[in-house]
């Protein structure tokens, strides 16, 4: 137990002196735990961008690490720091919602904690650093073997995130770009199941302002610098410049508006 | 011993095959050593910055956690690389005074070592990077157990850092921005010593240019984009916009003149 | 074996779900492999830039460490995955040759494995994400000790990096530089081999449109914002401002072409 995984997920910045603190705080507590960073770039306070982060990529630890995920806009106010079994991986976080992609679609309950017990914290908490005195003292603890009963008591509400859903009208489909990745690569709500068949089968993809992409089964079956439309590696759908960046291409981001039209194709059969 | 924690703070950059090769270097001569990323995104050659980092953060670890700091733009030079006690905490650093603000307020002895044992370094030592030629090898022989007292002599005068000092004029403090984190949050050198009550009082924070900030306890206390001061999570000043970036806002970083004035206020009270 | 290193390289970039993913899958299959982010910011695509990292930063690590890169263009298509025993270290590859700069000089014969055994990747391998679905389990399984010969058959050709070569016409030595650093170093493809007696000796640097940089053998030789050419760490030419960029300086990059004229000064002397 004592050399467990915790993993740090913070928008706090690449080198930021709040992560090293934060990892201070966890090996005095537990000299032998291995903190593995996940990201410190989240977009300072982008509750949707983390929830994409750590849906893409919590799945794929052991079952029951450690995940301590600080992207906190209300540190200091009243919300709760929460302790949450999701998806087979144990989690603190602030209660913002930031969790929500993981636990849509668990058939097995949550539990969800609100942790409250002040002898894990840090002897003073701050009011604007919470990452260091209560998440990262207790993530240590629970490394060492606490259990989580004893860091509060369990809750059945919690804040949910608003969160874009793609809709089918006729014979469209409609959604939105959720997420860009580091390549420029835009990635939308719209899901591998609403589109049955693809990249094969009579639909366009509709991009704003510029001819269909080319829908493909991955980047090298399209021609460089060409756009193409694929089924991303987490199953949804991706527009992107092949050996480029969509994002710079189409100056565009999150929230741009993707459609898919199944096209009727009698005539020409 | 051998499976020790070795931190890294350095200027490198993010990702640079510089501090790759002191990875390497390290764990080939120690390849139990645990090696924890502080920082690589010091800005280059920026001494303040690299104090106010190793203040903030290395106070936190274990006891006699063995600290790698290499912000050495005089590298090459006749510049020592000292061993140094402070703090409870044990750091490798170029003579540059980087190390400076943790040595403050220290009513222990330091001890300092100028290391010059060339059998702890790489065979050949190039002239431009002493991180990878003698910073990471006696980091490495350290954490396996040999002694500060084998590096080299005991010195009694280091470098100091010029560091601006806050001053009170009458019913005014006068300060300055030291630091600007990732948030764009103004942290300056002022303490909450100096400011008896703050938030509370009648004392008015003075930012050039902009009407005062809206004092407050955290920045969940002020409306969204708003400018408030509070005291940071390290006890000094500091200027925020509240889900912003004051620094953005005010188009102004490090050396920002920063007062605060007390308020004579008889009469409304 | 088990807990065995393994490092990252990837042009995912620093904080990428998809890094996040990687080390998921690995700690999953061995959860007692020590991870070691060597770099997540090898600029998109760019071969020749993980080529240069990989030959500055794998030598220094111990023998035999297995170091996973994923720069990967061509991810998807019908490139191969190498696993290569090269300069005594071993790497998991995609085969475009990024791994070149190691393999010169060696006069060991290398291993070269192309990596086909299924039953080692994740059970379904999506078109677009190896990195999660081939290397991080193949490399997860090497560090528990499954033999490199089972992953697939040794190969004699595999796919080479064009890469720019010095050469030397009469009394002047053509080159170009070949990586920029984090502070703006010009490294050259010119090696101090072909330079004998640098800095000393009556040669001269030509730089484009400006004036010839002072010859030093380290920074500290120069003045502050002086423009120096130097032999760097690696043993190539570099050109460099003195605590400040040349690559803003001179607004260029990699590929700007340097010249060294040896200089017949037989009069004055």
């Amino acid at each position: 137990m004592a050399d467990s995984i915790i993993t740090l997920t913070t928008d706090f910045g690449t080198g930021s002196p709040f992560v090293a603190a934060m990892k201070g705080v966890i090996l005095s507590i537990n000299p032998a735990a291995r903190i593995v960073d996940l990201s410190h770039a989240i977009p300072p306070f982008d509750l949707r961008h983390a929830a994409f982060f750590l849906a893409e990529s919590l799945q794929y630890f052991p079952p029951n690490t450690l995940h301590v995920v600080v992207v906190d806009p209300e540190v200091g106010s009243d919300r709760s720091v929460l302790f949450v079994n999701v998806g087979g991986q144990r989690l603190l976080v602030p209660d913002n919602g930031c969790w929500a992609l993981l636990a849509e679609g668990q058939s097995q309950p949550l539990r969800v904690i609100r942790v409250s017990e002040p002898r894990f914290f840090r002897p003073t908490v701050s009011a604007t650093f919470h990452g260091r005195d209560i998440f990262a003292p207790v993530a240590a603890y629970l490394s060492l073997g606490v259990s989580p009963a004893d860091l509060g008591p369990a809750v059945t509400h919690w804040r949910q995130l608003a969160w874009p859903t793609p809709t089918r009208q006729g014979t469209q489909v409609h959604g939105e770009v959720i997420f860009v990745d580091h390549f420029g690569n835009l990635i939308t709500n719209i899901p591998a199941s609403m589109l049955p068949g693809f990249p094969a089968g009579a639909s366009r993809v509709i991009v704003p302002d510029v001819p269909s992409p080319h829908k493909v089964r991955t980047y090298a079956d399209g021609l460089k610098r060409e756009l193409v439309a694929l089924i991303s590696s987490n199953g949804l759908l991706e527009i992107a410049e092949v050996q480029g960046s969509a994002a710079r291409r189409l100056g565009a981001g999150v929230g741009l508006p993707i459609h898919v039209e199944s096209v009727e194709d009698r005539v020409t059969r």
